[in-house]
């Protein structure tokens, strides 16, 4: 087994990774941003190294800074977490040309799956049903516009390099396509410095749903289950439950044998993602792989009672899974909302600060990932990610109370610090969602219907739970 | 289903009682005495009542203040938590003539299990396994000495009224008899008013290993597994597991069938416990029956994933069990640590005052139940449990590793406030007791051994969380 870890990321996620190497006996290093040196793993680590200034450029993507952090330190494996270098193939290279441990897929699996028009293909000669679209990036707007009449609008275009809900437009006729198309590229050039796009038939009142997969070095693979994953605000994802609602069991076999297969074709290794597109008839198609721990992956663990960071650490140590499909029988149904210091009467702009009282939920079901802290002082540069409060519970309905009974006792609260707190109660009272028929345009729809203008009273307290 | 709960308690049990409720949908009513103004549950509560004074006689024990209170906000139902009022036969009588449910056991079969030689009589009668000794209560000190020679020494001296570990003593050979007797019928005449007393064969290395019983209205009785509360100093329990370490699964099924027997002999309603005690040859004996939720019922929870606080108010709502017996099937290992504000230099004597911070552990596989928070003064008067961790694996080595982590992460720091957590991880490092062969000794050999005496720096972290 793997005997030390260099965890190059933050917030929650750092907590995370360091719990499970303390689990399992592994010395662990933290690496910090001047920004993060409050940070609870920089404490709760064994070691912690200052690796640069806020920027990520300047720390948690500064390479060489982590690779020197974890060489001072002599450590055997780097986490690399989730969002910044995790799915980053040239960072994975330079771990394995170090004599490092990348925890995660080989990098040339990264980086096939990383361009997307390279995964479809891959994922449909491994028989994984697609969205009808181009079969490659196209090479004009002249083609790209003729793909799009030949499938039928609306249409997505995408960037090969995108990923996590950037470099997506839905061009939703043919008058919108020339924009929509120039747009995508310029953006696709942008960000990623790749400005290949592909076209892909939009599907409205889709459902985003996903799949957990294992694979060891040793070539075995294993799915545990599915997280349905859209309520989503912009492509960021707000709230996730697993198993996905309303799916017919044929279908969850379906796809946890499709996700399997795609990722031995892809000779994928460590836990990863298989990201579906669900339409109105329950029809799925391939949509990405994620070659990373999710933030949404305790729903899972929840349900399955798998500990996926353990499983990722015990993988790349060279073990072989000791479990086996058949061993795999998710229980009950897991929620997790994802609290943000935002303001969802301002758009959800961030709304950080100091932490002045900060109350988590505690008793049965309930769990939290926080890095946060009474007295935290939440740094505006990174992501508004606060807190996760996963429920779990025998039944979907019994999960959204014990759900709505966490949030109320979840309290953060000083100087122009809001959370996402009041709007996730909102989602859990919504009858669209309580009847798990909801699709990706549920949030939209809340939001329209003034959501997220007014606190809701029906799901608060009487009274709070006493805090300093 | 009832609609209101009168919470009927204090502290940790109190608030545990209330989120159920909350979950439920269900309208709560907490009391409080003077020094308790500030738990955590008189805010958490939909609405809370001053019932009198610190002394429990004049608050939690008065059995006409929790009446009016309860008549006050026109409540339906009154959930008695554990220890005070929650196995007095009166109280239940009492409420049940208000036309309060009282949740929990009809008070007369209360009373018929309260008396610990009437119960074993029941208990005989089903068919389950007794130690050997005296048929009912000895009438003389003669008597009591023919019984001891006869299913031979050591012996127990054991209160008819007695239970919790009161009212017993235990006479290791003939000359030690006459004053062990003596001072028994003396305790027992004193603290509960009843001189009765039995003598029973005292099983040296023996464990202490308790099954879950759920029963309702209808007649149905089903059994949630064993748990093993062996890690006692003074016959109060410091840690539980559940299901109970090395018991062949032949033994677990005779016990827990045993339990149903005896519950539905007895009339049983609601969740209650079966004690037994099990020898080196894993033969197991009636020792007696807890008519009430115990502290360590989230053991129970975290495997069998059943709200027992929730089971119990819907047994009291008249509901019949949804749950069969086949499909109850215990997962994994679930360990939980009472943490205490004493001081294991001190003899373990009470060490509470102002939690000036407390930082409660997080993340995968663990649960929190506990009424403190940052700024709590923690009343001495009444019992020391400042909060209960509970960790779940699916191994026992793996729950205990997550255990360890998890009390690293628990901070609760204030001037003289002092807690069993240092001691309790020194139990998890314990070779005896990892190795799951332990018996009710343990304590006693790790404080002989001086574990009490010190910090144990191989457990600690070699930094602490950050808190405020």
């Amino acid at each position: 087994m793997i005997s030390s870890v260099l965890i190059a990321n933050r917030g929650e996620i750092a907590l995370r990774v360091a719990r499970a190497c303390r689990e399992l006996g592994i010395r662990t290093v933290a690496v910090y941003s001047t920004e993060d040196r409050e940070s609870a793993v920089v404490s709760y680590a064994d070691a912690a190294v200052h690796i640069g200034p806020g920027p990520a450029r300047n720390s948690y993507l500064n390479i060489a800074a982590l690779v020197e952090a974890a060489r001072q330190h002599d450590v055997e494996a780097v986490h690399p977490g989730y969002g910044f270098l995790s799915e980053d193939p040239d960072f994975a290279e330079v771990c394995e040309h170090s004599d490092l441990v990348f925890i995660g897929p080989p990098a040339q699996v990264i980086a096939n799956l990383g361009d997307k028009i390279a995964a479809r293909r891959v994922m449909e000669r491994a028989g994984l049903p697609l969205l009808p679209g181009s079969s490659g990036p196209v090479e004009s707007a002249d083609e790209a516009r003729e793909v799009a009449e030949r499938i039928g609008f609306p249409v997505m275009i995408k960037a090969a390099a995108g990923g996590g809900g950037r470099g997506i437009r839905i061009a939703a006729s043919p008058a919108a396509f020339a924009e929509s198309y120039a747009e995508t590229t310029a953006e696709a050039g942008a960000l990623f410095g790749d400005s290949r796009v592909y076209v892909e038939r939009y599907v409205t009142r889709a459902r985003h749903v996903e799949v957990q997969v294992l694979c060891d070095t040793h070539g075995n693979g294993i799915h545990l289950g599915t997280r349905d994953c859209s309520v989503q605000r912009r492509h960021q994802k707000l709230l996730e439950e697993g198993p996905a609602p309303l799916l017919p069991d044929d279908t969850v076999d379906r796809m946890g044998r499709a996700a399997v297969s795609g990722a031995l074709a892809a000779g994928y290794v460590g836990a990863g993602t298989f990201e579906f597109l669900v339409d109105g008839s329950a029809d799925f198609h391939f949509m990405e792989v994620n070659c990373r721990i999710q933030v949404e992956h305790p729903v899972t663990e929840l349900v399955t009672g798998v500990d996926l960071v353990q499983q990722q650490i015990r993988i790349a140590s060279g073990e072989a899974l000791t479990l086996r499909q058949d061993q795999v029988n998710p229980v009950g149904v897991a929620l997790e909302c994802r609290i943000n210091a935002e303001d969802p009467d301002r758009s959800f702009l961030p709304a950080s600060g100091r932490i002045e009282s900060f109350t988590v939920p505690g008793g049965p079901f309930v769990r939290v990932d926080t890095h946060a802290y009474p007295g935290y002082r939440m740094p505006a540069i990174y992501d508004s990610l606060l807190a996760k409060v996963i429920a779990w519970a025998p039944t979907r309905d019994q999960a959204i109370a014990r759900m709505g009974r966490a949030l109320q006792e979840f309290q953060a609260a000083g100087p122009g610090v809001r959370t996402t707190k009041g709007f996730l109660s909102r989602v859990l009272a919504d009858d669209e969602f309580r009847s798990g028929a909801y699709d990706t345009g549920l949030v939209a729809r809340l939001v329209e219907s003034g959501a997220g203008s007014r606190q809701q009273p029906m799901t608060e307290p009487v009274k709070e739970p006493t805090t300093a």
